[in-house]
Parts: structure tokens; C-alpha cells; sequence
């Protein structure tokens, strides 16, 4: 038993650890940091599916790089926290007493499975997506020799890895209880260009359904195909259970740490559980939407690095202001060549919670002229209270440039900006860049909103 | 002589105008407006450096669509205004007199030449860059036929230029009167890069110099090349004057309307000139810098656009506050594959105005992990003042991204938001799309800011 000092113990290198880790030791340059992570190789969580087609084609191309927390003189142990002493500020592997001053929980999620599934996990043919690379090279190994896999969940992670199968020449379905794709971030009308390019090719898509059961031939425990809810069969040699993930928080829950809704370690602002000590970060910690303070189960590294960014120059008393209030949901996709993006609360789910909002709507081409080799269609909704007109919500469908244009709604909305605020800002365009000055579209879906709050519709 | 009536006379359909006048009709439904302009077709300016080569090929690639205008029932007249009598409200062309109530001078810009070139663009050979199809084409015609080209201004429609000349196989040389190309909108080291691309070409760049006379064979008014300032000589068999545009504002002069700094129409926050009835909007218009409120040359489309959108909601009485304070001078170009953006002030420009500014730089992909096909590197530079960390200006290199990822440092500027709001915010990433989440560039040259104040430095 090995015995480590240090004054910032980090339990976790994922995105949120890792961003945690860095920025504590540039804001306390003097304390001494310590990540303990299970894993020597980590991979890039968000790139997985990329792992499973042509894009990355092996995970050894998904490593996350250390470079900078080694530059910095950050200390690394992997291994695995069984214990921790919250009392004496120790913690325990199977070869190392850690002592430290504060400690982050930074131990991120792991693949959530319906409990009436969790038995089908036992069968060969049956993988979920965690982030782990010997498990992710072993799903990977055997799905490249089956032709047929089943996706369930609809989900970026789900709908990203059946895009890549079906790349890879497979013949792909895809399983949802809801009635389209990529639900949560999307409202319909946006979803359904998703699907019609997944369908285009050559995915096919059972939706309002669930599956009930995985089955095997007679016994073997090799799956065979699924039976749906709808009592439908579906044959397969391969099921994806890509149903979301849930908070790893069962060692912070042994320690003695409120867990709150959904699994979720409780923390406050800056990251902080109810023993000023410890902290949270990550897929571990308990999150809140950014409008209604509402419970929510968005798990994205964007808001794993803001979260890690917070608590790293919060441990020893606040520096900053947060900049968010909860998170707001912000992320992308690639979907065929289409980028599909979102920030914030969706028309679908504001007027479930009877917001008083205004939609609006503009659509045009991402270069300009039109006639620019490589131009193609851009949309972009807003979402807006009608009282003020405060941004709440958007969507973009374009290019690969609306994986950045929705940092620009995000960075609206984090801002607390106003459409009225938003319509006369000057933006820079370029023909072979943007669309036009003149047409540009977060500009004109926010012109849209305020005309329609000015005739009252 | 035809009398015309209208509410709303808009003199001018380039970008300034048309969307003023667009913006008019949403915000007034019930009034008249009316565009006048010199030419039935309509170029889009920023494209014209895209007609002299293989991405475009033409100028009917580069027409202005009025789709919209149409759509809303704005009338057109095709024309040119010789004399306004702004007592009586009515403008005159050969065939028409215009009533009017409310009028908007978006009369645009002409190309500079300094006084000493004058008499050379009555050689053959030598053009400018006017927005104006006909010229254009006449241009576009001769250049076809000759090797040999030289390009006299450094700013991004030169380089533009010059890089579309290359493309086409031509021997081209670049005359600047600064040591770099692209000076106002990039600090050196950015403007290097951009430079050595343009080298890479085979571009001949001579900096520090300037044209000082065209030369003809022996009087025969045929360009045969150019003597410079420092005496070289430098052959070729086409001039290209890129030396910037100046405001045309000679007919509001004629008017009476003050005419400001640089030769702009001087108007207040909202557009309106001393007379309430009269509006100037776009490059006709005299401009400040968002920061120091100092005269700016600066002329780019955007910032056109966005003074049409305030006029055109602020002609009878002011609805918004109008969401900028001067220009931003927010652009982006492409040299060769790599994306060159800017929005704000530069260091250099900073420190010339004895500014206490911080700047915070950050380096990575745009993709990631750095594996994705196609990444490549991304650059950003933040300028923040350091009492209180306010972001006044950024500059990007990177792909097609940062055409739009300029607008997420734009939006800080007009926003006001500084590096301790911007640290902690979300920003969605993707592999295929964005840098890594926890190297997000705009928060980690954000943090960089914050640290370097922090110790002083």
C-alpha cells in the first residue's frame, strides 16, 4: 500500500476531470494535483461512434491526449477509488492511500439499460456504448463480421453509430419509443430531415415502439433478433442498446453525498456538494436546465468542460461568476452531409411547460451567391419569449458550419440576449463562408419573431 | 416627366439598401417604399473577386436575387436620382420626379485612387474594382487574355484577387504600402500566415512600396507596367487597382445633408441625418469604431446590412435600441484552403491607442480528435482589456468554421461580455465539426486572458 499526498484529488480524466484538472493547477499553480483515472488509455467519448465505420475505423485513433495535463505538472495514478474517508481526507485503491485537501468527483456515466434488458446484456451479440476501450474494441470486433445490426435508442450517440454501420455497407435498424429521430433537441419538423436522410440510406427506422425482449436461437444465448412491444420480431446478429447513460455515483453515494434526481451527485452553483471539500463535475453530477431549473438528463462534454472549468478555479473560494445557469443542451451532430444543431429548449418542450414563446423561422443557402461550388440549404429556427423577447432556443440545419453557427445562438443565449438585441448585430459574411449580409439567418429568424410580436400573432 | 408617389425613398439596392427597405416594409406594411437604383442587375459585391476565376467564372454567377423585395411588394424603379429638393420632398431622375415623405441615401461606394493614379486609368489595361456589371465584365474580358497581372492594395478584396488570378494560372504580383497583407483587420503574426499561403501560390507580394506611375510603351496608352515608389520597376499587362472604395455621397452633399469624416453622410444612432426626414445607411454613410467612437474607413457588408435594418425600423420613431456601438469591422476571407476571420480591434491597433489590453492566443484542431479526415489547424486571438476583462477584438485561422465561429466573438463584442462570462460557457463540439470541448479555442484563449491578469502580466 503505496501512500500519495496531494491537495486536489480528481477522480476522473474524462472531459470534465480533465478540464478540471487543468484549470485548478493554472489558477492554484502551487497545489498539487492528482488525477486517479481507471483507464491508462482514455477515448474520446463523443468520437465512439466514429469508431465503428470508415471515419476512425479503429479506437486506437480516439485516444484522448494527456499533453497538456503533463505540461502543466499534473500527477496521474490510474487505478480505481473504492473508498474514500471524508472524515480523515483519504481515499483508497486496492494499492494506494490518497490523501488530499479537496477532492472533485469527476467519475462520469455508464450506459443506462431498461431493467427488463439488463439479462439480454448476458447474451453474445448484445453490446450497449460505454466508454471503455477494451469493451468498445470487442463490440467493434464483433460486429465488422455480421452483416445485420439493430440500433435501439435514437438518441446522436445511437442514430451517429447506425449512420456509420450503414456506411460500412451493414444492413442497419433502428428502434424508437418516440415517433422520430434525435427527439430531445429537435422539434419535429427539424427531426424528420434528420430521418429522411438516415432512410435515404438505406436505415430502416421502427418508431413508437420499444423492444421487450432480445431473443436467442433455442437457448444458445447468441442473439437471433428482438421482439418489439408491438409484438413485431425483428431478426438481427447484433443489438445496440444505445439508451442513454446514468450518473457513475455509487462511490460518492458510499461516502456519505446527497444524490439527487436521476442519480446525479447534488451540488450547488460552483459545483460544490454539501461538504464544502467536495465537489462534482461531469456526467456524475446532478443537472438542471437552464429555464425551469427543472431536473434534466443531458449528458454532454460541453457542459462536463464548463462544469470542470467552474469547480477547477472554485475550490478554494469563488473567482468568477458562473457563466450558465443550468445546463442549456448544447450540441451538434453529423448526419449523411447535413449538420444538425441545437442550443436550448425546443418549441415542442416550451409549450409543454406553457411558455409564452414566439417561434421564428428563416431559411436560405450557407454561401453566398447561391451559385458558390458547395452551397447548400441553411435553416435556422429561434425560440423567444414573447414577453421581451429573450432567446431560449434554437435550431440550425446546414453545413458543417452550424456546428459553430449554434455557439453563436448559445453564446445568445448564456448572454440573456434579446431578439431586439440580436436584429441589428453585425455579422461577418463571405461568399465562399457564410450566407448573405443580407439574408443572414439567425438575424432574420429574430426579425421574424419580432414582426410576429408586433401583430400580436 | 412621370410623377411617382411613395412614403419611403430608398436611393440605392446594394446591400445597405435592400435590406432597409425590406426591414421598411415588415415594420410599415401600409407604406410605400420605393428602391431606386442605377442598374437593373445587381452585383453582390463580395463576390467579385470570384468572376475573375474558376469558382465563379462569371458575373451572371454574382447577381443579386430580389426575391424577396418582390415578395413584399417593394417598388423598383431602375434609375439614377441628379437632384433631391428636400424642402419640397421630391427627388428627380431624366424620366421621374419622386414624392416621398421619409428618404434613404444607400448610395454606396466608388473605388479610391489616389490622386497621382487618376490619369493612369485612362490607360488600357488598368480597371478597378467599381460594383457595377458592366465594367466588370469589360475587366473580366481583357484579363482572360493576358499572363500577366499586378494587383496595387493588401486588403481582402486584393488578396482575394490575386489568389483567384493564381488559381487561373496567371503570373500575378501584389504591390502593398505596409510590410504584411490584410494589415487593418490582422495583427502580424496572424497576417504572416496568410501571406505565406499566398506565396505558396507563387504570388510575388512586394510590401513597404507603392505604385507611383503606370507606365505605357512610349505613349501608347497600353499598360506595360508600374514604377514604385522606391524606384523598381515591375512589368505587366494588367493593372489592378484594389486601393479601397470611398463614399458617394456627392448628391447628398448637393442636397445640403453635412458631410462628415472620410466623405461620409453624417447621421446619428439611428441613421437619421440632421434633417429628421433624411436617413443615410451603408458605405455613403460616415462611420466610427465601436470603441474609441474615432471615424472609420471601414466597409464591409455586414455592417451595411445591420444600418439597414436600423433605419428600416427606425424611420417614423425608434422601436430598438440599436444593438451596436459603431462599427466592429467584422470580416472573414479565405487564402487558399485556410479561413482568415476578425472582428474588433487587433492588438496592434489596441496598443496604438495606448490601450491596457490583455490578449490570450490558443492553438489546436478543428476537428477531434485530431484523427477525423480533413482536420486541420485552428488558431484563435482574443484582445480583452484588463480592467475588468471586456472582449474588444478576436482573430481566427482555421478551416471554413471560423467564417462563422468569428460571429460567436462578434456577438461577445456587441454584447459586451467579458473573458470571465465567456470562461464558463457551453459551447456545443462534435468531432466532425468543432476542436475538442475541453480545448474549446475562444474559452481557452478566454482563460489565458484571465491568467495572465490574474499575475500580472
Amino acid at each position: 500500500m503505496e501512500t500519495v499526498n496531494c491537495d486536489v484529488l480528481v477522480i476522473g480524466g474524462g472531459p470534465a476531470g480533465g478540464v478540471c484538472a487543468t484549470t485548478a493547477k493554472m489558477n492554484y499553480p502551487d497545489k498539487e494535483i492528482l488525477v486517479i483515472r481507471e483507464f491508462e488509455v482514455q477515448l474520446v467519448p463523443c468520437a465512439i461512434p466514429y469508431i465503428f465505420g470508415e471515419t476512425l475505423g479503429c479506437s486506437d485513433k480516439d485516444v484522448a491526449s494527456c499533453g497538456k495535463a503533463d505540461k502543466l505538472n499534473i500527477s496521474k495514478i490510474v487505478g480505481k477509488v473504492e473508498k474514500i474517508d471524508t472524515e480523515k481526507k483519504v481515499a483508497y485503491t486496492s494499492s494506494h492511500e490518497i490523501t488530499f485537501d479537496k477532492v472533485v468527483f469527476a467519475t462520469g456515466s455508464t450506459p443506462f439499460v431498461h431493467s427488463s434488458l439488463q439479462d439480454s446484456l448476458a447474451f453474445e451479440g448484445v453490446f450497449t456504448v460505454p466508454k471503455n476501450k477494451t469493451l468498445i474494441d470487442k463490440s467493434r470486433a464483433y460486429i465488422e463480421k455480421v452483416n445485420d445490426v439493430l440500433v435501439v435508442g435514437t438518441g446522436f450517440i445511437g442514430i451517429e453509430m447506425a449512420m456509420e454501420f450503414s456506411e460500412s455497407g451493414k444492413n442497419v435498424t433502428v428502434i424508437g419509443g418516440s415517433k422520430h429521430i434525435l427527439k430531445g433537441p429537435f422539434d419535429p419538423e427539424v427531426a424528420i430531415q434528420a430521418e429522411e436522410i438516415m432512410l435515404s440510406h438505406g436505415i430502416t427506422f421502427i418508431g413508437n415502439d420499444r423492444v421487450d425482449a432480445v431473443i436467442d436461437h433455442n437457448g444458445d444465448n447468441i442473439v437471433k433478433g428482438v421482439r418489439l412491444k408491438s409484438g413485431k420480431i425483428v431478426d438481427t446478429q447484433a443489438v445496440i442498446l444505445a439508451t442513454g447513460y446514468k450518473p457513475n455515483s455509487g462511490l460518492a453515494e458510499k461516502s456519505g453525498l446527497r444524490i439527487g434526481h436521476y442519480g446525479g451527485i447534488e451540488v450547488n452553483e460552483y459545483m460544490q456538494t454539501e461538504n464544502p471539500d467536495i465537489f462534482a463535475v461531469g456526467d456524475c453530477s446532478a443537472r438542471r436546465g437552464f429555464i425551469l431549473n427543472a431536473p434534466s438528463k443531458v449528458m454532454l462534454a460541453s457542459t462536463s468542460a464548463a462544469e470542470g472549468r467552474v469547480a477547477g478555479s472554485s475550490l478554494y473560494g469563488f473567482k468568477y461568476i458562473k457563466g450558465f445557469n443550468g445546463t442549456i443542451a448544447i450540441f451538434s451532430t453529423m448526419v449523411g452531409t447535413m449538420a444538425f444543431a441545437s442550443a436550448g429548449i425546443t418549441e415542442t418542450d416550451a409549450l409543454a411547460a406553457n411558455g409564452d414563446i414566439v417561434v421564428g423561422t428563416f431559411t436560405c443557402t450557407n454561401r453566398h451567391p447561391a451559385t458558390i461550388p458547395g452551397a447548400q440549404k441553411q435553416f435556422v429556427k429561434l425560440v423567444a419569449l414573447r414577453n421581451g423577447g429573450q432567446i431560449i432556443g434554437g435550431q440550425i440545419i446546414g453545413g458543417n458550419e452550424a456546428g459553430e453557427m449554434i455557439n453563436i445562438i448559445g453564446v445568445m443565449i448564456e448572454a440573456n440576449l434579446s431578439i431586439y438585441k440580436v436584429m441589428s448585430f453585425q455579422v461577418a459574411t463571405q461568399p465562399m463562408l457564410t450566407s448573405a449580409p443580407t439574408n443572414y439567418p439567425i438575424i432574420m429568424a429574430a426579425t421574424m419573431i419580432a414582426q410576429k410580436i408586433e401583430h400580436g400573432e
